[in-house]
């Protein structure tokens, strides 16, 4: 067993740390976790895979996680939610992040283990958006040493929402993009642009808006998982989602607004040519069919004989364009 | 009696089973059934018809059922429900097959009864998603032998459950092709196919949503029905149906956005077809009236005696034209 | 005073039972029914009008009423409603008629007085969904003659509840075939029609709404109105409540989808008639400009000359027309 | 100070009265108010001006009110709401008023003051729903002389809320007249009302829909305010009220079918247009192509020396017309 | 560090007060703010910078502020908040500025610290709409001097709220401007413009709306931050904001009209269009084909030779063009 795993044992991160000591390390043997368990410290547990199931299954005995929260894990597709137990508590979140050359969002899951020393966080994949907690960590910055670990679990969770800001703006820089192109030169790339907008938004939105409920539950369930010192940063974190909820909300509203728009524009447009064809029809129709009277061959059309014939003729068709061209004008039309 | 019934008989199964012992039977006669009542096992009976009245009036005697319950069970159009009693719980919930040669969901009612040491289940017809669950106990796989019928009830409900997601990955697949089709090549056909799909999804929301409240209130009536040890499962459940209720909702808001994309699809076609009428009409209709002038037969037309007249008045018909191309190229059309 | 009202006498109509007797009578004086009040047995007191104030007074009187609810029940534009006081409870329920001729929803208002032995009805006119609670009472079937007013009342709504199921079924019919008319040849008196239906429905969705809460209410208010035994049944009126206005919002939901597909629909056939006006003015306006230019009456025009000229052009034209069905092809179109 | 009132004095009504006594006077001075303070009798103060804001300080400061409600009185653009104080009651409501003339509905707002023994009233301006209240006191009709000032306020807003029935009635006869031009000849005109009349019914909605919470706070506060007696005939206003919603509810759904049917009667008809445009071009741009090239002036055309050319020709044309308009025919356009 | 500061020092405002005092300075040096604390006077220090870090730090510490709230002070997105700690109360409140010149209105966060005896308030930059405020303190107007620190701050949240009234009026000229547009001259500005203020309006009722809630809070909190005194003045503001909401709702939903009624009236442009088109062309190419079929060259037209061909084709022609008129006339086209 424990050669097949080699590889991905890198997976395992460990932050141990309190006012005092600092300690950071790689494991490459998950038993070395029994080390940092049941310590004066705070233990953070960072597992960059959901899918080891042996791994989960031992994290799950070690620090006696009840299998369905186990298993919970490597579902990915999960909505945030919050399951409180009594020697621990299981989070899920969804975290963000834009992968520029594809120009996607891409959501990833995030499960939390809050115990009353550790944090253990389970990632589907390396990277994340954690770095800046890592570095207040190491550098004992901010309040962070000196806290619990609800106080890590609540700084996680920030730099989460944190982050969402960064994609609302993305999204905002993109609506603001196509917003130019719907004045500018609306096409059917347009449309479907605003569509697909609008589904990553309705995707975040799914994804943001049960935090909201898992942050209230947090700030409710009290001791002995969360101190009365957190309550007030987790409350900033509500207060943030609160923001993030509203602003997608109001992207979604405009998003709406320019479907109306792009509508709009092309019964417009189609209006324009319609009304270049009938301008063009409505003048050169008449004069065609008097030409063609002329162009008949009866043998007897005294008119064909006259001198001044052609002139009045083509006088006639002068007149009739310029009072059609004078109607058109009257409709505001040319 | 017992003659005419003798064919539906075998629509009766047995499943007895505790930790230690397992019983597994189809029954001839209903009577048999009073050999698996009151035990120290859990016993699961199911029963593939909701038609044979008698049958349902012999297992509400046996067990006591409310007559207005055993009414309810034959009434397969009702909504997901739980009536709580003092001996046993009722509890409606909707199974989904999908047929795969007609393209079709088909919404099948399934009614259970919990008592303290037994479930009766009752569907429309043979073929369910139950399996999993019959193999867990035939070959003690999980909890399931060491626990009581409040846990079957929770298994039975959650493979129903799970059915669900398959449903779901089927409707995306559906949504994915028409996508594919509405950017490719729409047509009434994919509008058609759309309302479809956003019919089939208002029922089978409509047969999902209530769910939610039945889990709910089982989660809240605890002993003697739910166990402590159970409400875990069921809260698994819960999260589940949750989960569901959001995808479909998605799904939903998805559709709409195909509906406006198709809806400007359309127009932005019949704009097409108006530019290219136009842009025709608008370079040959003039051209036509200069030919029709000189088309005319009046004696005293002095251009037709020029030996330049003829490349003169072609002159002027290129001039005419590009000056037409030249003024659609600048409107983007060309 | 009496003899006036003569011919409408024939409108209050008296069952009076319990598990040995059972008696029914159409009165000729309102006077009469003292004779029914403050007995052993159930009394059902069913008025085929609602306009006889003075027999609505009369009752007032007789029973205790407040003049409020007498004035109410001669108010036919009402919501449903409960309204509960000491010796009495006061109900409003809408009532359905299907007049087939017509092909229209009749909404008659209907209004009970629950006592503790007796039950008043007031109906619009005479003809009503009851006739099954009439049988059940003189055949002695199901429970109704062994309990009370509660079960009677109970046994009412239920029937016009139960006939709510009817009226939809006549709706789903309605759907299916406006919707066959919608794939094949849609028209303005489609969407009139769908509209109709929608109206139709609002007004039904208002009518069986409220009739929710009320049942809520009866649930709720208990004894002396309300015994146990009669809760189950009430519950299962609910329940069918549910079911209704789920169904109601299932069919708006669905007549809201045809709206789209007929809008869209409309829109497809005029882009269909769009192309093939553009098909046909793009392939002959060249086509005939050509034959303009040649006939013209240039003195010098040296094609008119040549043998080849009138083959030549003739195949000019050819080949125009196979570049324009080419492109026409090549776009789909034909 | 009294000089410059001297004209507006008449803006002051004082009915007075209890089950034995009536009085009724229009005040020339504020002073006289205090005779009607502080009595044996309930008294109805009537003040036709809510902008003359010393008579307002002299009516606060005599019945000590509140200095901020005594300047809420004459902001005209106010939501219905209640405010309790522990002397009084304030109450603001909107009141109706059709203009035939200009086929306007106004909006005014009503300020209520309800004491223990009187209810002081404040109109925009004089005229108002309140006849039927008076004619009550004056003739000692119901049961208004026997009860206190909270039966006077609960009359005063059931006429009020009656009125509400009458503008509903003007508004579904206008929707009427509105659908008959809907069906028989929709224009410009007809979108333009439906949008006036759906504005309208907006502003309706707003001024009724805060009055069902108003009302439901006096039927919570009880005494001394409201007296056991006055609960059902608030209970009476309260059902009128949410009936009123519903009709409003369900005129503005209809508008909503109406906007539809306009649209797609719109499309229709450009539908209509382009059937016919398209077959007369369609007829006869083939032909006159046909026309054209037996008008070309080449030397050598054979077919036109022919004797049966001129009648081919024809024969050709006629066959070609008879073709498109049976394709017509199969395409059901005419 | 002085140094640098200087310039902005003067964004410290502070102007002190009780019912016999009165000092108002601009001060120079923070430190002076001691000067202000712990007085027996109410306080209202304003700070006309969110982004003086070491200012807010020093305010911070001076005050006891939380280090996360002196944080939230210069983050300007946030939404409308209440935040109540043992010693004081956080707010945020959005103020409106409309800038006549762009047209624009601009959205200004502030943020109030609601102390025993102080106010502290941040704003964006110089320019407030407090001014009222700071004239009634001075000049001793209205009961602000002789109250505390709540009666301060409900009466700068009621100057912000009476300014949302202003903007509303801003609002409702611009949608009756475009409204008069939409009947005269409707393009696609028109619904550029639409849609402009669509947004605007979003984000006002972001704004306001939960600032709602905010004083719904302040209004329960009480002691010892609120005196019974100032509730009644906040329940004024809550009044004020709940109609503002409804005022916004109510111009979102007349905007909601107006796009429908701006689609309706191109379509209807476009069926103008079509319709002169239609008419131009069913009249014209009939006649056209007729003259072109006596424009053939045939050897054998016997109708050429007629002395009455001319005038009786002309004839025919006539005879077409009016049986066409009088076909568009009773279509209602012309």
């Amino acid at each position: 067993m424990k050669n097949k795993r080699q590889a991905s044992l890198i997976k395992i991160e460990v932050i141990n740390y309190n006012n005092k000591e600092f300690f950071e390390k790689k494991l490459q043997d998950p038993e070395e976790l029994q080390l940092y368990r049941k310590n004066t410290t705070v233990a953070w547990i960072n597992i960059n895979t959901v899918n080891d199931r042996e791994l989960n299954n031992y994290i799950g005995k070690l620090y006696g996680i009840h299998p369905l929260i186990i298993e919970d894990i490597s579902h990915i597709d999960q909505r945030p939610k919050i399951d409180v137990f009594e020697n621990y508590v299981y989070i899920i979140v969804k975290m963000f992040q834009y992968n520029s050359e594809k120009d996607e969002i891409h959501i990833e899951q995030v499960s939390f283990i809050l115990g009353k020393d550790y944090v253990i966080s389970f990632q589907e994949k390396e990277g994340d958006v954690f770095e800046i907690v890592r570095e207040a960590i190491r550098q004992d910055k901010g309040l962070i040493r000196g806290m619990g670990a609800d106080f890590l679990l609540s700084s996680l969770i920030d730099s989460i929402v944190d982050n969402y800001f960064d994609i609302c703006d993305i999204l905002e820089e993109k609506i603001e993009r196509i917003d130019e192109e719907l004045i500018s030169k609306p096409s059917q790339t347009t449309i479907n642009e605003i569509n697909r907008l609008k589904r990553e938004i309705i995707f975040i939105r799914k994804a943001v808006w049960p935090l909201r409920e898992v942050i209230n539950v947090l700030l409710r369930i009290g001791a002995p998982f969360i101190s009365q010192k957190t309550i007030i940063y987790l409350r900033d974190v509500y207060d943030h989602i609160i923001q993030i909820i509203d602003l997608i909300e109001t992207l979604q509203e405009i998003l709406s607004g320019m479907v109306d728009i792009y509508l709009s524009s092309i019964s417009n447009r189609t209006n324009e040519v319609m009304k270049i064809l009938t301008i063009i029809a409505t003048i050169f129709i008449p004069l065609t069919f008097i030409a063609g009277v002329y162009g008949m061959n009866f043998k007897f059309m005294p008119e064909l004989e006259f001198i001044w014939g052609y002139p009045l003729v083509v006088l006639v068709m002068i007149t009739v364009s310029i009072i059609m061209l004078l109607y058109f004008r009257r409709k505001k039309w040319i």
